[in-house]
């Protein structure tokens, strides 16, 4: 079986109805699952989690699309979350027998679909971007909805979709493809903030750590403790189990225990699988041989 | 979605035709899969792997006792391995969302239907033996299917199911639920076939290790180095990750490397996110945040 994840972001938060038609737009499809969704009044803004096979997830995202095009006005909408669209952005990530290039493919097909019956401007991004301008989602995203109007005069930003101009309700939309992300925290035992400052000093891209790590020291107030906080954006090339031995390692340096960690929300079979084999030292061993991972795959072969 | 596991073995090895036409009767059933089966000449004797929601892999394993029934005789059967029915064995194991209270229920239900229907003596093992004496499989086979004739006189060996008389071709079998197996063995950086010894004794259950735990030390010649090979009866009271953790601390003491390690076959998901939750120190984790495993849980609610 092959799956593709995807988690649009629509710009209603407050509306529970609204945002109920979007989702039944994919429950329409049978090979496609919402495994969350949430809704958050101040951000005026919903996240859907959904996974399914490659052609189903591509046509149902378009058909949430259209639905939140017909649902969602931008002219009347506040919160307090950076937003461009009806649809805001759209990542396509790849999660069980699917590439990247699949996912930028998905990606290319529902934007110029979007562009073409929807007339909403398209952009895509991260690994699907035209142009390294246009990796990073905040940079597209800047100067949101109202500034956008200007915004797509400059050549610069032509869109890579659709027409060259704002669709007066819904806005413009970015969609592409990206790694899927894990959210692991690391919690130290001590009420020392600069302890956990330096550690994801040590751990992040930015200053000098691993390649796809995102990093931030935080205080948890109410345990008296502080928090390694990260976003692994890449757990293939920077592993889960690599990052947390190193953490462990430099607080040691200070003295201070390792309590616990947790990660947040779901993660691929791969990275639970990668992390066992890595500390029991086995060489030979993979997905496929994890009995529930091997039933989903024969139901569907 | 609920699984459970049944790995029938039936004194046919040689004759491909002969164990095609019983796992036929398995894949008649939608919501069953063959997830591996295998065939040995010297023991003439298959094992077939299966994987299936509870009713069908009671009714599917039914069938196949019975086509082994028809199509084996053992009066004209000869192996290394022992063996007293046309089928031997049948354990029944929990996978997912099932219980061991449940398998033994299954069990007992094919063993009454088994000796009713199909005129064969049954003996329930191990979880679901009528008294310890018939928790050891190697005990209740002890005299094979020639020995039986006699064997079945013994009121201390009435069977618990189906006639007391022998079925003059299919013999007797065993049915029983137990706890799914995983097959561990460590590589350690010597040739010392002592060491392994040592540690093996170290870490099983006869000599005063692990509960779960079966384990003895073998030579790989052509490789130069040993082996800690080991059976883990049941991975949830005796888990990989502390047996793995006690063989790295005992290959220490002898200044002996743990060079790498392997699984032979499959595991269940449980066993694979138990050692990652324990190597990154995670309180507040489990299966259902597994994206795959949410799946096929989703496709089948």
């Amino acid at each position: 079986m092959k799956l593709i994840e995807s988690v649009p972001n629509f710009s209603e938060g407050r509306r529970e109805e609204v945002v109920r038609q979007i989702i039944e737009e994919a429950q329409k499809y049978e090979r496609v699952k919402i495994l969350d969704w949430s809704m958050d009044f101040d951000h005026n803004r919903s996240v859907v989690t959904l996974v399914g096979e490659p052609e189903e997830i591509e046509t149902a995202i378009f058909d949430m699309v259209k639905k939140a095009t017909e649902l969602i006005d931008l002219r009347s909408h506040s919160g307090e979350h950076p937003r461009m669209g009806a649809t805001d952005v759209i990542p396509f990530i790849p999660v069980m027998n699917t590439t990247m290039e699949e996912c930028i493919e998905i990606s290319k097909r529902v934007g110029e679909r979007i562009g073409k019956e929807l007339n909403i401007p398209v952009y895509l991004y991260e690994k699907s971007a035209s142009s390294p301008d246009r990796e990073n989602l905040a940079k597209i995203r800047k100067g949101e909805f109202e500034g956008f109007f200007e915004k797509i005069k400059d050549p610069k930003w032509k869109p890579d979709f659709g027409p060259d101009q704002v669709h007066p309700s819904a806005g413009v939309v970015a969609v592409g493809a990206r790694e899927y992300l894990i959210a692991f925290n690391v919690n130290l035992g001590t009420n020392d903030i600069k302890i956990a400052d330096k550690i994801a000093k040590a751990v992040r891209h930015i200053s000098g750590g691993f390649r796809y790590v995102k990093a931030i020291g935080i205080e948890l107030k109410e345990k008296g403790i502080v928090q390694v906080s990260m976003n692994l954006t890449n757990y293939k090339k920077s592993p889960i189990f690599r990052v947390f031995e190193t953490i462990k390692r430099e607080a040691q340096r200070y003295g201070v225990p390792v309590l616990n960690s947790e990660i947040i929300g779901m993660i691929p079979l791969k990275a639970a699988i990668e992390t066992m084999k890595w500390y029991l030292q086995l060489d030979d061993f993979d997905e496929e041989r994890v009995i529930e991972n091997k039933i989903l795959n024969t139901f569907f072969e």
